[in-house]
């Protein structure tokens, strides 16, 4: 009958310290979110399959966990259509609900579905796992959570100002100083494509500038002529390549690249707006750095791109993500509505801490003080004085079964060594006599004897 | 291509305001888990199928929501087995994963899983939602959140006596006083069954008994009888239905209807021990009854069976329930393991909490000052001090887009007004000129020119 048991593959169990750590992460996060005006919201951890089927593409589509409908699932399937036995025709039959597989997907059908009970500029944040049937391996699981901010129905710059500025805020709250958050705009990206007369590669012009930073100048070089992009377009984009100095810099650099691009042009006005914004206002602990090769996700953006990289010397993808996508909620029937996020990579965050031994050592709301049990009679004793304590908000606990022998004894105190309860208190006999109660430190194995009052003041 | 958007029913979502006020009861349940020494573990929300089958009857089985493989699942069943067209058949075969369908199941499989990393007793607390495929209805619903404190690896009674302290720490802390914990032991009711001689037909007679408080007396022994119960049987159980008084009282006349019975004496016994140490330790705001009619999931209880109740004169099932149950980990391979738990029903408790208006009116953290948008210029100036009260840990928001018409002012005061938004700021070329803010109070309507270090002292 005993199984062993296990978990799915790409899931995971948390204990206690790694609950308290990541609890730690998202209330720093959810506190910034609040500071900057956002409100949140949860929706279902399960949608309609409509909903989400056909909103991340092919690959998205096949990486969505469907749900099996319940019942006589199978009656629905008429003989022709299950004895061809293809996937593709029986899925949609025998599921009509899928797990969330990201939060803005759900939160524009939120969005347009309570669209008379919300006021815009609509700010809302949402915190929640969600789930995708990808091939598990380091660091990338099948249920995980993430952590969005996001502003629908403005279109103004402002919006992506702060969102700069809540990056900062949070990383600077994490006390995980040094990150760089990089900037693009797909007006720039759609710019370059146009003038090297190749705006119908798009995607695979983007696709290979994106590769700038890990293979290199020569074998972008190669793949975009391999992509069909001219010898003379690529010569146009030298000056890209060699991009440098600080976002002034680049900028200008830009310019005379793009000058003959209006789109371009565009891309450039909403960058500097964003840059001298930042710059009169001042970030605490971050920096903004323009990256042209950032890309993201493109199909999606139609304005400013952001990723946020680890300190450097700490190895780690991007650690949160975003940007503005016109016509978010188009899909759901809700036309003309701007909207503009970010989002936090928890699991990633949680690693970069761990590496840099960023956590706060108070964070383990661990138990104060353990009462040993010697019988009945002194327990009922020590959970007096238990129920006292805990009244006052410290975290007592007395060992439920009592300790006869010596052996036993040792018992107790070895699990508040290994839970790493820092105090111990003993009541026997005697101090059940006196009323008092035999206080000892785990730490320096100093003890002593004291009445109620003074335990308290103590544990306080 | 617009769909109109919907949520699968059953499912909900939740508005700022429900988030607030579900995370205030979460918060309040989980400090007081913490306070009395329980620790945070969190499970996947979806275990392999086998984990979860067979663990809660047939109906348990139905009600599962399982998921569906991914890629080509249809290609693992032999012609044979497809060509039956049977979900019994079938289902195994596509679907190896399954929801949680409650917290106790994956808890087991935990402990177990985890055995040589934890330390014994295990006390341990878990708020994360479950989903069951029940026909949706008034207050039940296809996901909802379980918050379950249990303790493992002890079979001592202080635990029982802690678990009815925790629920009077918890009611008393939301303030909704006057709940009832009601408690019974299986003991109590198998020593019954034995002395009316229907022992194999303790579920019966349970069963029928549960109902005493709903259908009458009279209708109970019908009932009895159908089952089969005999009349001798029926006639011993009349003191039961007299059974009247206090704690002490009631366990005085089943001393004598039990005086036969070994296992329901130690039932006795038991509850006695409970009472007297909840006697001595008193409770703030709840009181404890026996209920010798309460069974709750009887197969699963072995030893006390608690259920609370809401004040009276709230109309509402029960809002929380638990028990000792020996052996809870013995179908994974880990025997001997006895647990008890409590759990708390997070969306009933929010329904009284809602009818007896007990939610504060501080917990729904909205925005203190919204910055009215008289232009990019004004905007900028408004940011920079938006920015300084945001480090100061005040919620202060700059409306998005710049106000040119009257009409377009009005709107963001309008947009104040309707968020509950209770200051606003207003900074035109005057204030831009002589470094001040204009201040209103969107209560009275009042507004005065302000420096910042005023206002800041102001929104405090």
């Amino acid at each position: 009958m005993a199984q062993k048991p296990s978990i799915p593959k790409g899931t995971r169990d948390f204990n206690a310290a790694e609950v308290a750590k990541r609890s730690y992460i998202m209330e720093t996060i959810k506190e910034q979110f609040q500071i900057f005006g956002f409100q949140p919201i949860e929706t279902p951890s399960f949608e309609n399959s409509e909903t989400l089927m056909g909103k991340y593409g092919d690959e998205g589509d096949r990486l969505i966990f469907k749900i099996l409908n319940s019942g006589e699932y199978l009656k629905k399937i008429s003989d022709e259509d299950y004895n061809a036995k293809s996937e593709s025709t029986i899925t949609p039959k025998i599921s009509e609900k899928a797990l969330r597989y990201d939060l803005t997907v759900p939160f524009a059908r939120y969005v347009v579905q309570h669209q008379n009970e919300i006021e815009f500029p609509f700010k809302r944040y949402q915190i929640q796992p969600v789930w995708r049937a990808d091939r598990p391996q380091k660091g990338r699981f099948r249920e995980f959570y993430q952590c969005d901010a996001d502003v629908v129905g403005s279109k103004s710059l402002f919006q992506e100002v702060e969102f700069v500025q809540l990056y900062d805020a949070v990383f600077s709250a994490l006390k995980l100083e040094g990150v760089t958050i990089k900037i693009n705009n797909r007006k720039i990206l759609s710019g370059i494509a146009e003038v090297i007369g190749a705006q119908d590669k798009l995607i695979d012009f983007t696709v290979a500038l994106d590769k700038l930073d890990k293979i290199g100048e020569e074998k972008v070089k190669e793949e975009m002529r391999g992509k069909g992009i001219s010898e003379d377009g690529i010569t146009k984009l030298q000056p890209l390549f060699t991009l440098k100095g600080d976002f002034g810099n680049q900028i200008e650099s830009l310019k005379s690249i793009l000058s003959t691009s209006e789109i371009g042009l565009k891309g450039i006005e909403e960058l500097e707006f964003i840059n001298t914004a930042i710059s009169n206002l001042k970030l605490k602990t971050a920096q903004l750095q323009l990256d042209v090769t950032l890309a993201r996700g493109l199909n999606y953006y139609t304005g400013a791109i952001f990723e946020v990289s680890a300190p450097e010397g700490v190895k780690m993808g991007s650690i949160g993500g975003g940007g503005r996508y016109d016509d978010l909620t188009g899909i759901f029937g809700l036309k003309d509505m701007s909207g503009v996020g970010i989002s936090f990579g928890l699991d990633r965050i949680y690693l970069v801490l761990e590496e840099l031994n960023l956590f706060p050592d108070t964070i383990t709301d661990a138990t104060k003080v353990l009462f040993i049990n010697f019988g009945d009679k002194e327990a009922m004793y020590s959970l007096g004085a238990v129920t006292k304590l805990r009244a006052e908000g410290i975290k007592a606990e007395l060992f439920p079964d009592a300790a006869i022998s010596g052996k036993q004894k040792k018992k107790q105190m070895n699990y508040a060594n290994r839970r790493n309860i820092p105090y111990v208190v003993l009541v026997g006999d005697q101090e059940l006599n006196s009323e008092v109660f035999t206080f000892k430190n785990m730490t320096t194995g100093e003890q002593h004897e004291v009445s109620f009052e003074a335990l308290l003041k103590l544990l306080k």
